[in-house]
């Protein structure tokens, strides 16, 4: 089932502002209405606080980990996407933060769910 | 024939804004004049109300289910396109809302329809 | 010749604003100096005016022919463009209005016109 | 109306077998039955007989302004396609020819009619 | 349902051989244990019999008409490519024909069914 | 685990040979050293024994059912591959079957499996 | 050498704001240092001052008879982009002008620089 | 190791504002923790300062040679990122300066870091 | 330098015929006369000799360590391909083997270069 | 002027069969008539003879500048492909040799020359 505690950071290595973007084509977890499986990517993109104010930046292989953590796990598309934005926010307290979830489509509908935290530049919006 | 009451919502599963964008590829109904089938697709993006405020969200099957009544029934694209905004504003009552339908053309001419609810945000409009 | 009275309107199906789109990939005309075809497509993007108002939209077919009426017509790119802008304007007098015409290039240079009419929303601008 | 006097040749540049392969992607002509206009690509292949035996080559120019002859005319797809590979052997007398039409569409088909003449090479047939 | 007698043929219009090809995009029918649509393309490609033993071609908006009357069929998707490639056959009679069906896939499958008739030649095979 | 048993048939639709392709973008399974997930697609390619003969066809929402089995399932590519090549033969003893898999990469190095089963005509061979 | 001299205008068909843009993806002119060639596109947009003002337009084959006068001239990217600006912008003074140029790239670097004159509306900017 | 001391720079060929883009699709450094080699791009934008304020340009096989100083260097994404952006704005002091790079991405996800540098214009921001 | 000890193999999981690919992206080398990096992709296809006969496939990431210890080797692009070859037929001895790479090209030259060992069938030859 | 003097070569690497294939995508050259220049690829592909009977390989540079010698030539497509044919010919006198041109376009028409020498196998004939 999901599990924060698998994520791990390091020290962002500057003060002045940049952004992150992790985007993950290999993401699965199932329906919880019918237990077939859902398949999708998850792009993360936020600006680590600076270093000099304790700013941190999620480490790669744990991210991956965090993901696979979902694989058994029966959760609403919706539901996964605000997880994952509290989870990684609550790890990080990062200046702004989003996530953006696209699935594959069931019942010939595709589907992506965006959801932000903090004020995200108007560049980052709706992308 | 269009049917409204196919649709099923259910609660939103948070307080915090985020979007929601369903794209159907697989949109038919009848030319109103010809008879003719009409093929197309039709894209929902929207932002649900906070849970607390009874914020909910269109259940998936049911807007297939609502999409396929459509198949046998005579409309005009601007039609379809302003019908279904006004059933799911009236179902969800959204913070805002976008239809776009996208017609994979007669006689050499593609068209796009948008209609929008609310006051959707700037990166959000003509697209 | 081009023919404004081949342009044919219908009733706006409602009042609240929403915007069509029509591209039209078979456009042909000739070039006024060498008489030799010139090909393009052709994409009309509008707002019509509220349908209490006495908004109107063009009818599709009655587009198509229209532009078949510009097949036997020597005109220069920049004159096609502000003539199906202003006829249509005059037609519909919409709430704004844009064509855009797309020409597949002579002597190894692609064109690309864009006109408007009215109060283009910022979304649509250079599009 | 089409005119096979427009072409004309040159003569082969060698006496070792090359084939020749001329795309023209702004084919026009009209439907016989309704007048509407049809869009279309042609492309012809061939291999010049040898120069020293008379081989000769259709010069580009003379093919685009044989191409334009089809403008005003009513014919069927297979009818260009049959009439385009006889006029061409007819003047060059290949050691073999390809002549391919693609069709933008009518009705939601696209078209493609093949016709060939003498012993086109495996590696060409269908292509 | 289904109907062949909407099909229409008319003469081919040369002695010599050539190759046919028809993609349409935009078919659908139902399937037949849910009920739920299908949507798909259908390619039909064949060489006429010389007009000179009466070989005829399927009229192109006949072809349109048959593929529309599928809408409300719920028929397998081996079941339609066997019909139309038997329905077409009685009708022309070709040299050889082939019918290609592409369905947009159900729960993440997506499927072709290929149904030859005849001597189809090496390079039309497995295409 | 990948259970054979999941899969069910139904008759082939008719006596003539044709091919069926099902293409399956949702495969995943683990790899058996790392215990990391593995994603893929799976394409099934076959000619049904005819109906006379007592040919069957694969029902595609039990082929699902028997992917998904592989989910949790540790299993070198090329044991997947020849796994599910024996397992379809086993049901349907088709003329013919093709099982490819395609493998979104693991340290920067993609990977495609074929296997074949019975005379697979050359046009199918090494797609 | 570049001969500004060989453009030519044409007076503007209006009194409306329109943008014109053409896109040449056949430039080539020398490196100054090595001699080789460079190669790449060249686009312009531009917003032509009122026919009642006195407003033009470039002529189109002017255009590339001027582009053509850098094939044996050795000049930096940068220099050719501020040129071609300087000198469109010298012929029509325009309301706004924009060159871009794009480089196929050396050594593995593919460069675009981007020059513009006058008050370039948002929509244009960094296009 | 990377080594700034290989960049050269020229004299900007102009006053007035333009903007320089270079993309470098072959960059190489390595994973400072496993030891494994990193592929990315590297694109780098900026505003030369004008010409009568000392502006330069970065010499393109400077820069190129710069890059290949980190063939060899263990170095995370984001202090590549930071790093080059902080060499380039001591060397050139440009109006502003935009890094972006992009990375294959290992375990399945890609990633994309971008640091800006001074007053980056709204139409490059988040680009 | 190219190590082939890097490589290991495992048993061949059958003993009917199948086919295996690896396509990595991300090889790099330098040029044995300026000493610059060059990048590539290699793909090797091989079928391996049946499990009763000792066959024996490679493992993924001991070619991917293969791969990396040319990084730092000055090696033509025929001679890194023949080599390549030489050392996985010396290594699994496999029924065929092929081997392709893909240069990125230099001074505006792409290049691949092919070589084959053994009987590869005529469906995988030039590809 | 084309100079075949320019033409280097080195020594095969190997007595095994290889096939070599360089695509330069920025050959251009005149056209005899109008003088204009004509832009294009050129692709060639070779069997080297076995080293052991002296088989060589083209230089990549060399090749380089032997494309920039056609730079001020006017010279027809069809004699541009069968020159640099036969003094590739000439200076390896490989196993066999294809050259491709594929020009851009004049008049709306793209054109493809292919030339062999020698016995081409049948999976690069036509390619």
């Amino acid at each position: 089932m999901p599990d924060a505690k698998l994520l791990e950071v390091f020290e962002s290595p500057g003060d002045e502002p940049y952004v992150i973007e992790h985007i993950a084509d290999e993401f699965t977890s199932l329906c919880p209405v019918t237990g077939h499986p859902d398949f999708g990517s998850v792009t993360v993109r936020y600006q680590p606080r600076p270093r000099r104010e304790g700013g941190t930046c999620v480490e790669l292989k744990s991210l991956k980990l965090y993901y696979q953590s979902f694989r058994s796990e029966g959760v609403f598309y919706e539901a996964v996407t605000n997880l994952i934005r509290d989870d990684l926010v609550r790890l990080m307290r990062p200046a702004w933060l989003q996530v953006r979830t696209d699935w594959r489509g069931r019942g010939g509908i595709r589907s992506t769910i965006r959801a932000d935290h903090g004020e995200v530049p108007a560049e980052y919006r709706g992308k």
